[in-house]
Protein backbone atom coordinates (compact mmCIF):
# COMPACT_ATOMS: atom_id res chain seq x y z
CA UNK A 1 0.00 0.00 0.00
CA UNK A 2 1.32 3.76 -0.92
CA UNK A 3 0.05 6.67 -0.56
CA UNK A 4 2.16 8.34 -2.77
CA UNK A 5 -0.45 9.33 -4.96
CA UNK A 6 -2.78 11.31 -2.72
CA UNK A 7 0.78 13.00 -0.73
CA UNK A 8 0.32 16.44 -2.14
CA UNK A 9 -2.83 16.30 -2.18
CA UNK A 10 -3.71 14.94 1.59
CA UNK A 11 -1.17 17.99 2.88
CA UNK A 12 -3.05 20.59 0.29
CA UNK A 13 -6.34 19.70 2.12
CA UNK A 14 -4.91 19.75 5.55
CA UNK A 15 -3.37 23.45 4.78
CA UNK A 16 -6.33 24.32 3.65
CA UNK A 17 -8.32 22.42 7.09
CA UNK A 18 -6.11 25.00 8.55
CA UNK A 19 -6.42 27.77 7.14
CA UNK A 20 -10.28 27.62 7.20
CA UNK A 21 -10.11 27.18 11.12
CA UNK A 22 -8.26 30.06 12.06
CA UNK A 23 -10.34 32.34 9.42
CA UNK A 24 -13.50 31.34 11.11
CA UNK A 25 -11.76 32.02 14.87
CA UNK A 26 -10.44 35.01 13.22
CA UNK A 27 -13.49 36.30 11.27
CA UNK A 28 -15.50 35.53 14.96
CA UNK A 29 -12.82 37.73 16.71
CA UNK A 30 -13.37 41.09 14.23
CA UNK A 31 -15.94 43.43 15.31
CA UNK A 32 -17.55 43.57 12.16
CA UNK A 33 -18.68 39.90 12.78
CA UNK A 34 -22.03 40.41 11.85
CA UNK A 35 -20.65 40.98 8.02
CA UNK A 36 -18.65 37.68 8.39
CA UNK A 37 -21.34 35.34 9.50
CA UNK A 38 -21.20 33.58 5.95
CA UNK A 39 -17.91 33.13 5.50
CA UNK A 40 -17.80 31.60 9.12
CA UNK A 41 -20.21 29.43 7.83
CA UNK A 42 -18.30 28.23 4.83
CA UNK A 43 -15.30 27.91 6.56
CA UNK A 44 -16.52 25.40 8.17
CA UNK A 45 -18.00 23.30 5.86
CA UNK A 46 -14.98 23.52 4.25
CA UNK A 47 -12.72 22.52 7.21
CA UNK A 48 -14.30 19.70 7.96
CA UNK A 49 -14.88 18.47 4.37
CA UNK A 50 -10.77 18.89 3.71
CA UNK A 51 -10.32 16.95 6.88
CA UNK A 52 -12.50 14.32 5.53
CA UNK A 53 -11.18 14.00 1.91
CA UNK A 54 -7.85 13.98 3.82
CA UNK A 55 -8.56 11.05 5.89
CA UNK A 56 -10.13 9.29 3.10
CA UNK A 57 -7.00 9.73 1.29
CA UNK A 58 -4.77 8.47 3.52
CA UNK A 59 -6.75 5.36 3.60
CA UNK A 60 -7.11 4.98 0.23
CA UNK A 61 -10.67 4.86 -0.17
CA UNK A 62 -13.02 3.55 -2.40
CA UNK A 63 -14.86 6.82 -2.25
CA UNK A 64 -11.90 9.30 -2.36
CA UNK A 65 -13.07 10.36 -5.50
CA UNK A 66 -16.87 10.89 -4.74
CA UNK A 67 -15.22 12.92 -1.68
CA UNK A 68 -12.77 14.85 -3.76
CA UNK A 69 -15.39 16.08 -6.04
CA UNK A 70 -17.53 17.20 -2.85
CA UNK A 71 -14.54 18.54 -1.52
CA UNK A 72 -14.47 20.81 -4.26
CA UNK A 73 -17.42 22.23 -4.09
CA UNK A 74 -17.08 23.45 -0.51
CA UNK A 75 -13.90 24.81 -1.31
CA UNK A 76 -15.16 26.89 -4.12
CA UNK A 77 -17.88 28.19 -1.99
CA UNK A 78 -15.61 28.90 0.41
CA UNK A 79 -12.72 30.70 -1.54
CA UNK A 80 -15.50 32.88 -3.12
CA UNK A 81 -16.68 34.25 -0.25
CA UNK A 82 -13.31 34.42 1.19
CA UNK A 83 -12.01 36.74 -1.53
CA UNK A 84 -14.71 39.43 -0.86
CA UNK A 85 -13.04 40.08 2.46
CA UNK A 86 -9.84 42.06 2.79
CA UNK A 87 -8.97 40.77 6.00
CA UNK A 88 -5.97 38.77 5.79
CA UNK A 89 -7.16 36.07 6.99
CA UNK A 90 -9.37 35.70 4.59
CA UNK A 91 -7.55 36.56 1.47
CA UNK A 92 -5.06 33.72 2.54
CA UNK A 93 -8.05 31.50 3.23
CA UNK A 94 -9.24 32.34 -0.30
CA UNK A 95 -5.92 31.35 -1.81
CA UNK A 96 -5.76 27.96 0.37
CA UNK A 97 -9.33 27.21 -0.92
CA UNK A 98 -8.63 27.82 -4.66
CA UNK A 99 -5.73 25.59 -5.01
CA UNK A 100 -7.36 22.49 -3.06
CA UNK A 101 -10.37 23.25 -5.07
CA UNK A 102 -7.99 22.52 -8.08
CA UNK A 103 -6.36 20.03 -6.63
CA UNK A 104 -9.23 17.70 -4.95
CA UNK A 105 -10.98 18.35 -8.83
CA UNK A 106 -7.64 17.01 -10.25
CA UNK A 107 -8.23 13.61 -8.00
CA UNK A 108 -11.87 12.94 -8.53
CA UNK A 109 -11.25 12.76 -12.10
CA UNK A 110 -7.98 10.77 -11.48
CA UNK A 111 -9.21 8.70 -9.08
CA UNK B 1 -33.41 28.48 12.21
CA UNK B 2 -35.12 24.57 12.93
CA UNK B 3 -33.27 21.76 12.84
CA UNK B 4 -36.51 19.77 12.67
CA UNK B 5 -36.59 18.65 9.43
CA UNK B 6 -33.31 16.94 9.65
CA UNK B 7 -34.04 15.49 13.80
CA UNK B 8 -34.58 12.03 12.16
CA UNK B 9 -31.91 11.86 9.84
CA UNK B 10 -29.38 12.79 12.43
CA UNK B 11 -30.29 10.51 15.00
CA UNK B 12 -30.07 7.61 12.71
CA UNK B 13 -26.79 8.71 11.48
CA UNK B 14 -25.36 9.12 15.11
CA UNK B 15 -26.92 5.75 15.74
CA UNK B 16 -24.94 4.21 12.50
CA UNK B 17 -21.68 6.07 13.08
CA UNK B 18 -21.63 4.42 16.49
CA UNK B 19 -22.72 0.72 15.35
CA UNK B 20 -20.25 0.88 12.43
CA UNK B 21 -17.38 2.45 15.55
CA UNK B 22 -18.67 -0.52 17.44
CA UNK B 23 -18.13 -3.26 14.91
CA UNK B 24 -14.77 -2.04 14.06
CA UNK B 25 -13.58 -1.86 17.16
CA UNK B 26 -15.27 -5.44 18.12
CA UNK B 27 -14.06 -7.09 14.77
CA UNK B 28 -10.33 -6.10 15.45
CA UNK B 29 -11.05 -8.50 18.56
CA UNK B 30 -12.25 -11.41 17.00
CA UNK B 31 -9.70 -14.68 16.72
CA UNK B 32 -10.48 -14.03 12.76
CA UNK B 33 -9.83 -10.59 12.28
CA UNK B 34 -8.02 -11.13 8.78
CA UNK B 35 -11.26 -12.29 7.34
CA UNK B 36 -12.99 -8.74 8.80
CA UNK B 37 -10.19 -6.45 6.57
CA UNK B 38 -12.95 -4.82 4.26
CA UNK B 39 -15.89 -5.46 7.26
CA UNK B 40 -12.96 -2.71 9.18
CA UNK B 41 -12.70 -0.23 6.50
CA UNK B 42 -15.77 0.27 5.18
CA UNK B 43 -16.90 0.58 8.86
CA UNK B 44 -14.04 3.39 9.20
CA UNK B 45 -15.48 5.31 6.05
CA UNK B 46 -19.34 4.73 6.95
CA UNK B 47 -19.05 6.35 10.43
CA UNK B 48 -16.84 9.21 9.28
CA UNK B 49 -19.61 9.83 6.40
CA UNK B 50 -22.52 9.53 8.76
CA UNK B 51 -20.91 11.66 11.52
CA UNK B 52 -19.99 14.57 8.49
CA UNK B 53 -23.63 14.04 7.21
CA UNK B 54 -24.54 14.50 10.71
CA UNK B 55 -22.43 17.98 11.15
CA UNK B 56 -23.84 19.29 8.16
CA UNK B 57 -27.18 18.65 9.28
CA UNK B 58 -27.15 20.15 12.16
CA UNK B 59 -25.58 23.01 10.93
CA UNK B 60 -28.34 23.46 7.91
CA UNK B 61 -25.15 23.23 5.29
CA UNK B 62 -26.16 23.87 1.81
CA UNK B 63 -24.08 20.68 1.35
CA UNK B 64 -26.31 18.36 2.81
CA UNK B 65 -28.18 16.77 -0.11
CA UNK B 66 -24.53 15.90 -1.04
CA UNK B 67 -23.19 14.23 2.01
CA UNK B 68 -26.25 12.75 2.38
CA UNK B 69 -26.39 10.81 -0.94
CA UNK B 70 -22.54 10.02 -0.36
CA UNK B 71 -23.08 9.13 3.11
CA UNK B 72 -25.80 6.53 1.56
CA UNK B 73 -23.44 4.68 -0.84
CA UNK B 74 -21.40 4.12 1.95
CA UNK B 75 -23.65 2.92 4.22
CA UNK B 76 -24.87 0.76 1.39
CA UNK B 77 -21.56 -0.50 0.92
CA UNK B 78 -21.01 -1.37 4.66
CA UNK B 79 -24.38 -2.70 4.86
CA UNK B 80 -23.63 -5.42 2.47
CA UNK B 81 -20.47 -6.48 3.78
CA UNK B 82 -21.32 -6.48 7.10
CA UNK B 83 -24.56 -8.85 6.68
CA UNK B 84 -22.08 -11.18 5.12
CA UNK B 85 -20.60 -12.08 8.67
CA UNK B 86 -22.59 -14.02 11.67
CA UNK B 87 -20.93 -11.88 14.28
CA UNK B 88 -23.79 -9.42 16.50
CA UNK B 89 -21.94 -6.15 15.86
CA UNK B 90 -21.67 -7.05 12.03
CA UNK B 91 -25.55 -7.96 12.05
CA UNK B 92 -26.40 -5.16 14.18
CA UNK B 93 -24.29 -2.62 12.23
CA UNK B 94 -25.92 -4.39 8.89
CA UNK B 95 -29.20 -2.93 9.99
CA UNK B 96 -27.80 0.31 11.01
CA UNK B 97 -26.55 0.81 7.75
CA UNK B 98 -29.41 -0.20 6.20
CA UNK B 99 -31.59 1.74 8.12
CA UNK B 100 -29.30 5.08 7.57
CA UNK B 101 -29.48 4.41 3.60
CA UNK B 102 -32.16 4.68 3.70
CA UNK B 103 -32.87 7.71 5.62
CA UNK B 104 -29.91 9.13 3.80
CA UNK B 105 -31.36 8.54 0.41
CA UNK B 106 -34.74 10.26 1.79
CA UNK B 107 -32.73 13.44 2.46
CA UNK B 108 -30.59 13.90 -0.70
CA UNK B 109 -33.70 13.57 -2.64
CA UNK B 110 -35.89 16.28 -0.08
CA UNK B 111 -33.09 18.41 0.46
CA UNK C 1 -16.29 -6.88 23.80
CA UNK C 2 -19.50 -5.15 24.84
CA UNK C 3 -19.92 -1.02 24.93
CA UNK C 4 -22.85 -1.61 27.07
CA UNK C 5 -21.43 0.18 30.22
CA UNK C 6 -20.16 3.20 27.67
CA UNK C 7 -23.93 3.22 25.61
CA UNK C 8 -25.96 6.14 27.94
CA UNK C 9 -22.56 8.20 27.85
CA UNK C 10 -21.88 8.00 24.54
CA UNK C 11 -25.58 8.62 23.78
CA UNK C 12 -25.36 12.02 26.27
CA UNK C 13 -22.07 13.06 24.31
CA UNK C 14 -23.80 12.63 20.89
CA UNK C 15 -26.63 14.55 22.24
CA UNK C 16 -24.67 17.37 23.62
CA UNK C 17 -22.84 17.65 20.29
CA UNK C 18 -25.49 17.94 18.29
CA UNK C 19 -27.13 20.50 20.62
CA UNK C 20 -23.55 22.42 20.59
CA UNK C 21 -23.55 22.19 16.55
CA UNK C 22 -27.48 23.78 16.39
CA UNK C 23 -26.49 26.78 18.71
CA UNK C 24 -23.51 27.76 16.92
CA UNK C 25 -25.48 27.95 13.96
CA UNK C 26 -28.56 29.75 15.20
CA UNK C 27 -26.57 31.79 17.24
CA UNK C 28 -24.29 32.89 13.70
CA UNK C 29 -27.93 33.41 12.18
CA UNK C 30 -28.58 36.04 15.30
CA UNK C 31 -29.32 39.98 14.79
CA UNK C 32 -26.88 40.22 17.83
CA UNK C 33 -24.37 37.80 16.52
CA UNK C 34 -21.29 40.35 18.08
CA UNK C 35 -22.76 39.27 21.98
CA UNK C 36 -22.47 35.27 21.42
CA UNK C 37 -19.34 35.05 19.83
CA UNK C 38 -17.83 33.50 23.37
CA UNK C 39 -20.95 31.25 23.14
CA UNK C 40 -20.20 30.05 19.59
CA UNK C 41 -16.47 29.63 20.48
CA UNK C 42 -17.45 27.30 23.49
CA UNK C 43 -20.08 25.27 21.64
CA UNK C 44 -17.60 24.29 18.96
CA UNK C 45 -14.58 23.12 21.69
CA UNK C 46 -17.96 21.31 22.84
CA UNK C 47 -19.29 19.86 20.02
CA UNK C 48 -15.05 18.10 19.14
CA UNK C 49 -14.82 17.25 22.66
CA UNK C 50 -17.88 15.32 23.10
CA UNK C 51 -17.34 13.47 19.94
CA UNK C 52 -14.31 12.21 20.54
CA UNK C 53 -15.45 11.29 23.86
CA UNK C 54 -18.07 9.31 22.12
CA UNK C 55 -16.07 8.00 19.27
CA UNK C 56 -13.26 6.69 22.52
CA UNK C 57 -15.76 4.97 24.04
CA UNK C 58 -17.48 3.29 21.15
CA UNK C 59 -13.75 1.81 21.00
CA UNK C 60 -13.41 1.29 24.57
CA UNK C 61 -10.22 3.21 24.06
CA UNK C 62 -8.14 3.28 27.21
CA UNK C 63 -8.05 7.03 27.11
CA UNK C 64 -11.88 7.02 27.50
CA UNK C 65 -10.95 8.39 31.88
CA UNK C 66 -9.17 11.48 30.18
CA UNK C 67 -11.39 12.48 27.41
CA UNK C 68 -14.27 12.50 29.76
CA UNK C 69 -12.72 14.67 31.98
CA UNK C 70 -11.57 17.30 29.64
CA UNK C 71 -14.88 16.65 27.74
CA UNK C 72 -16.62 17.54 31.47
CA UNK C 73 -14.45 20.27 31.57
CA UNK C 74 -15.77 21.98 27.74
CA UNK C 75 -19.10 21.03 28.99
CA UNK C 76 -19.02 22.77 31.83
CA UNK C 77 -17.79 25.83 30.36
CA UNK C 78 -19.86 26.16 27.59
CA UNK C 79 -23.07 25.26 29.25
CA UNK C 80 -22.31 28.33 31.78
CA UNK C 81 -21.88 30.51 28.79
CA UNK C 82 -24.61 29.43 27.21
CA UNK C 83 -27.01 29.46 30.60
CA UNK C 84 -26.22 33.27 30.04
CA UNK C 85 -28.51 34.13 26.77
CA UNK C 86 -32.09 33.41 26.81
CA UNK C 87 -32.59 32.21 23.24
CA UNK C 88 -33.71 28.54 22.77
CA UNK C 89 -30.92 27.20 21.25
CA UNK C 90 -28.81 28.49 24.15
CA UNK C 91 -30.80 27.43 26.82
CA UNK C 92 -31.28 24.36 25.14
CA UNK C 93 -27.77 23.29 24.52
CA UNK C 94 -27.46 24.87 28.32
CA UNK C 95 -28.81 21.60 29.38
CA UNK C 96 -27.18 19.48 27.29
CA UNK C 97 -24.33 20.46 28.25
CA UNK C 98 -24.93 19.85 32.17
CA UNK C 99 -26.25 17.01 31.62
CA UNK C 100 -23.06 15.79 29.88
CA UNK C 101 -20.92 17.07 31.87
CA UNK C 102 -22.00 14.77 34.80
CA UNK C 103 -22.01 12.22 32.69
CA UNK C 104 -18.36 12.66 31.51
CA UNK C 105 -17.41 13.16 34.81
CA UNK C 106 -18.83 10.18 36.24
CA UNK C 107 -17.45 8.31 33.55
CA UNK C 108 -14.16 9.37 34.56
CA UNK C 109 -14.16 8.46 37.94
CA UNK C 110 -15.03 5.29 37.15
CA UNK C 111 -13.12 4.57 34.15
CA UNK D 1 -5.54 37.31 16.38
CA UNK D 2 -2.66 34.94 15.38
CA UNK D 3 -1.55 31.28 15.62
CA UNK D 4 2.03 31.99 14.91
CA UNK D 5 3.33 30.36 18.24
CA UNK D 6 1.10 27.07 17.28
CA UNK D 7 2.11 26.58 13.41
CA UNK D 8 4.66 24.48 14.25
CA UNK D 9 2.68 22.17 16.54
CA UNK D 10 -0.33 22.11 14.14
CA UNK D 11 2.18 20.91 11.16
CA UNK D 12 3.54 18.46 13.61
CA UNK D 13 -0.24 17.22 14.74
CA UNK D 14 -1.44 17.01 11.31
CA UNK D 15 1.74 15.01 9.86
CA UNK D 16 1.06 12.87 12.93
CA UNK D 17 -2.55 11.84 12.07
CA UNK D 18 -1.43 11.34 8.34
CA UNK D 19 1.17 9.06 9.48
CA UNK D 20 -1.01 7.00 11.71
CA UNK D 21 -4.37 7.07 9.65
CA UNK D 22 -1.53 5.65 7.21
CA UNK D 23 0.07 3.07 8.91
CA UNK D 24 -3.81 1.85 10.23
CA UNK D 25 -4.74 1.27 6.80
CA UNK D 26 -1.47 -0.42 5.68
CA UNK D 27 -1.54 -2.70 8.72
CA UNK D 28 -5.01 -4.14 7.95
CA UNK D 29 -3.61 -4.91 4.89
CA UNK D 30 -0.64 -6.87 6.18
CA UNK D 31 -0.49 -10.75 5.92
CA UNK D 32 -0.11 -10.45 9.60
CA UNK D 33 -2.50 -8.11 10.64
CA UNK D 34 -3.57 -10.19 13.85
CA UNK D 35 0.13 -9.48 15.49
CA UNK D 36 -0.83 -5.38 14.63
CA UNK D 37 -4.24 -5.10 16.59
CA UNK D 38 -2.56 -3.12 19.52
CA UNK D 39 -1.40 -1.12 16.64
CA UNK D 40 -4.59 -0.44 14.63
CA UNK D 41 -5.96 0.57 17.96
CA UNK D 42 -3.54 2.93 18.86
CA UNK D 43 -3.08 4.36 15.78
CA UNK D 44 -6.53 5.45 15.64
CA UNK D 45 -6.69 7.12 19.11
CA UNK D 46 -3.63 8.34 18.15
CA UNK D 47 -4.79 10.31 15.18
CA UNK D 48 -8.06 11.62 16.41
CA UNK D 49 -6.56 12.91 19.58
CA UNK D 50 -4.07 15.00 17.06
CA UNK D 51 -6.67 15.95 14.65
CA UNK D 52 -8.49 17.65 17.75
CA UNK D 53 -5.38 19.06 19.29
CA UNK D 54 -4.82 20.76 15.18
CA UNK D 55 -8.17 21.79 15.25
CA UNK D 56 -8.05 23.33 19.04
CA UNK D 57 -5.18 25.36 18.28
CA UNK D 58 -6.10 26.80 14.87
CA UNK D 59 -9.07 28.14 17.08
CA UNK D 60 -6.62 28.96 20.17
CA UNK D 61 -9.21 27.22 22.53
CA UNK D 62 -8.81 27.49 26.19
CA UNK D 63 -8.09 23.88 26.21
CA UNK D 64 -4.80 23.42 24.12
CA UNK D 65 -2.86 22.81 27.07
CA UNK D 66 -5.24 19.97 28.29
CA UNK D 67 -5.83 18.44 24.55
CA UNK D 68 -1.88 19.08 23.79
CA UNK D 69 -0.91 17.18 27.19
CA UNK D 70 -3.60 14.21 26.38
CA UNK D 71 -2.17 14.20 22.46
CA UNK D 72 1.60 13.30 24.14
CA UNK D 73 -0.21 10.54 26.03
CA UNK D 74 -1.56 9.09 23.21
CA UNK D 75 1.36 9.76 20.39
CA UNK D 76 3.66 7.93 23.16
CA UNK D 77 1.23 5.09 23.71
CA UNK D 78 1.34 4.33 19.77
CA UNK D 79 4.78 5.46 19.38
CA UNK D 80 5.86 2.59 21.42
CA UNK D 81 3.56 0.16 20.25
CA UNK D 82 4.38 0.85 16.33
CA UNK D 83 8.45 0.82 17.26
CA UNK D 84 8.16 -2.85 17.87
CA UNK D 85 7.09 -3.66 14.49
CA UNK D 86 9.55 -3.62 11.50
CA UNK D 87 7.22 -2.86 8.38
CA UNK D 88 8.41 0.69 6.79
CA UNK D 89 4.99 2.19 8.06
CA UNK D 90 5.24 1.26 11.66
CA UNK D 91 8.69 2.61 11.69
CA UNK D 92 7.90 5.81 10.14
CA UNK D 93 4.67 6.40 12.57
CA UNK D 94 6.67 6.03 15.10
CA UNK D 95 8.55 8.58 14.59
CA UNK D 96 6.11 10.75 13.82
CA UNK D 97 4.75 10.20 16.93
CA UNK D 98 7.36 10.29 18.84
CA UNK D 99 8.09 14.08 17.42
CA UNK D 100 4.55 14.76 18.09
CA UNK D 101 4.45 13.55 21.99
CA UNK D 102 7.86 15.99 22.41
CA UNK D 103 6.07 19.04 20.66
CA UNK D 104 2.57 18.55 22.14
CA UNK D 105 4.84 18.23 25.87
CA UNK D 106 6.34 21.96 25.07
CA UNK D 107 2.99 23.01 24.02
CA UNK D 108 1.26 21.49 27.23
CA UNK D 109 3.88 23.26 29.53
CA UNK D 110 3.75 26.59 27.59
CA UNK D 111 0.12 27.03 26.97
Amino acid sequence: MSTQRYASCIQTCNACAVACEHCAAACLQEAMVKDLVTCIRLDRDCADMCRLASRLMCRESALVDEICRLCAIACRACGQECAKHLHEHCQQCAQACERCAEECESMAKAA
